[in-house]
């Protein structure tokens, strides 16, 4: 049935193509989202737990093995998404190892997922069946207090942002939110985007958490053109922290400890590859060069060689969570550098949007390799070791 | 002869008050400053070193005793003190225990003195013989980078600011400087700023490093009149804080753990205090309530209450200096509360001479108690015990 519904939109926007600027296509959004077919009718029982499949951890060892398991029934706010792919996120490791906090299992992880939208409920005028969408970090917020009604759902002042996997919730069957390593998944339409047409299912995935993570610090630094930013960690995040900035007109600086990476990185237009040594050596001639850093460091680090290449004033943002989610800052450095210090957490709905349109139009594309679910374990291994290049999309039909 | 100096000045200074306004008074700072008798001829040999008498630590005990010792002779560019007080910095103890580092002793520590000029060398023409002058955290620099010559003498670009005790030298006969727990100082006068006549000695002593420390991110964080400020730590610094805030505008709210300071910390016009209590209950009602907040708690803590009070795109200062000098911050509970973190050091001359002459002419003084020499162990238990009211400071008669 995904298949179908894949080819039916493809050969829908071919169609709307070759006869774009006739008169009754009055909406941009129409052509730019991909055309819908009205007449398709949800074609499951609205009243029934959704059948899934996926591979889920069992336990904190970060094993992965199938799993079947049920969603909740696709509600009234709710959409069904037949998933085409969903990506593998560092966090994704560090959650269900239980870096963060004790875990309740089996939980299914993922929440860099794209598809096909395969069923609406009754309220639904964001999507309809067929639409291309994907879901990040968060699937429900409260969606009534200011900071959600500013777009700002993952900051809910009322606490009722709902994480995509792993989150309590009396609403699913499994007591807890289920994520993306599987090939269903319903979730309240406002926290699903819209995936252009001009980008592919497989290269959209890594947008929403990795492209979101770092496109939002990114424009809140508002730094100009030929401004010089660096970028520290050079994997799932940093890589397109690094293509969103070049995009954006700075001048690019990548810091990354994988000599074997400088090739790829220097391709996507940086000024400078700087080789991390051990003694960080090799950054001493960067000492207050930068306008502005952006971490992606997924573990505990000396963040001081980093946050020394920062001309005094500029702004070190952090977005890569350690365990435990600590970093230990040597305040005398930080007085001396007179660095602005912050840490980021992903972004709201509309600029997640925002960073998959950006992408989309800007000819942006993630780096990656696609892998059957039976490999997800052994890319576990390799996002660890990082000898992911750079991310990993799953192929929701081999789950 | 400190005190022969010291009427000496006082009677000077009568008289020209008694003829202000007379045709010769050309400039203003002449007033301010103090008049100085330019007849007045260095009583000193010039050539030798400065027999002086001091408290020192002599290991990392942290149990100050009396210590004669000598310091440089009065170089071309320096100028000679005699101490008259100085006073006692939560810094001076985390040093001689060596919290921050391994120590040289004897050393004598102090970074908040006051005395008069009793002779200058013959480059100088900031100060003459009998000049009321200060000293704080540093007592030379390069002079030559761009920091230096920004005022900013304690980011010298060549790693040359010197400390003004513990830090190595081969300039002084000990091997390091020492600090003002001592009746003489020598320094080169650029370092050393003038004090006003409209401020006591002993209640300029703690603006040298508490009034600076302070003054200088709050002046950096530009807040506005009626912005809500948090100052959390009352002590030698946090008064200062509060006192320096309140009078430049802000509405203050001061975070203290001790029931005690209540009443004082209201009679310096804050609009609240927050008493706060070991699970941080106190602190819930201001989640999101303040622009900026500076903390001059010097030991490790739990900073997420604190910075949870901040509204988001609020800025948080860490002024005291923990035991090695970090301090360990959630970087969720950051990127939630989407706050900025920075750290501040003392400030450099020019900002100095500021908050001492706007602490003059504004009333602001800090809360002090004189005490003798043989007093200081007393005192620095006392400050490790949060018992301060608010500023120890030494009368150098007493060494
Ligand atoms: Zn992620
Ligand atoms: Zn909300
Ligand atoms: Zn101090
Ligand atoms: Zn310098």
């Amino acid at each position: 049935m995904a298949n179908a519904k894949k080819s039916n939109t493809r050969r829908t926007f071919i169609q709307r193509s070759a006869i774009a600027g006739a008169a009754f296509l009055t909406t941009p959004s129409e052509l730019l989202w991909g055309a819908t077919n009205s007449n398709q009718k949800n074609e499951i029982d609205m009243t029934k737990n959704i059948k899934t499949k996926g591979y889920a951890a069992k336990d904190a060892s970060g094993k992965l093995s199938p799993w079947e398991f049920e969603r909740r029934p696709v509600g009234d706010d709710d959409i069904l998404i037949d998933i085409k792919y969903a990506s593998i996120c560092h966090s994704d490791i560090h959650q269900e190892k239980g870096h963060w906090g004790e875990q309740v299992y089996p939980q299914v992880p993922g929440h860099e997922i794209v598809g096909v939208v395969a069923a609406v409920g009754k309220n639904v005028t964001k999507f309809k069946v067929g639409d291309r969408a994907g879901v990040g970090c968060m699937v429900d917020s409260c969606m009534e207090c200011s900071s959600c009604k500013a777009g700002e759902e993952h900051f809910c002042d009322n606490g009722a942002t709902k994480f995509t996997y792993g989150y309590p919730t009396d609403a699913e069957p499994t007591g807890i939110t289920q994520g993306g390593y599987s090939d269903k998944l319903v979730v309240r339409d406002h926290f699903a985007v819209h995936i252009p047409n001009n980008i592919t299912f497989e290269e959209a995935a890594p947008l929403l958490c990795a492209g979101i993570t770092t496109y939002s610090p990114l424009m809140r630094a508002q730094f100009r053109v030929g401004d010089k930013v660096g970028v520290a960690g050079i994997g799932g995040l940093g890589h397109l922290a690094v293509k969103i900035a070049v995009a954006k007109g700075a001048e690019v600086y990548a810091f990354t400890t994988s000599e074997d990476k400088v090739a790829d990185i220097k391709s996507w237009g940086v000024k400078e590859v700087i080789v991390v040594d051990e003694e960080f050596k090799n950054m001493q001639a960067y000492g207050k060069t930068l306008d502005y850093m952006i971490s992606t460091i997924p573990y505990q680090f000396n963040v001081t060689p980093y946050v020394m290449c920062l001309k005094p004033g500029g702004t070190f943002t952090f977005v890569g969570m350690p365990e435990k989610s600590e970093i230990t800052i040597n305040n005398l450095m930080l007085a001396f550098a007179r660095v602005n210090f912050n840490a980021s957490l992903i972004g709201g709905i509309p600029e997640t949007q925002e960073v998959v349109n950006y992408c989309a139009d800007n000819g942006i594309r993630p780096s990656i390799e696609i892998i059957n679910a039976e490999e997800i374990n052994t890319a576990w291994d390799k996002v660890v070791n990082k000898e992911a290049r750079y991310r990993y999309v799953i192929d929701a039909a081999t789950f």
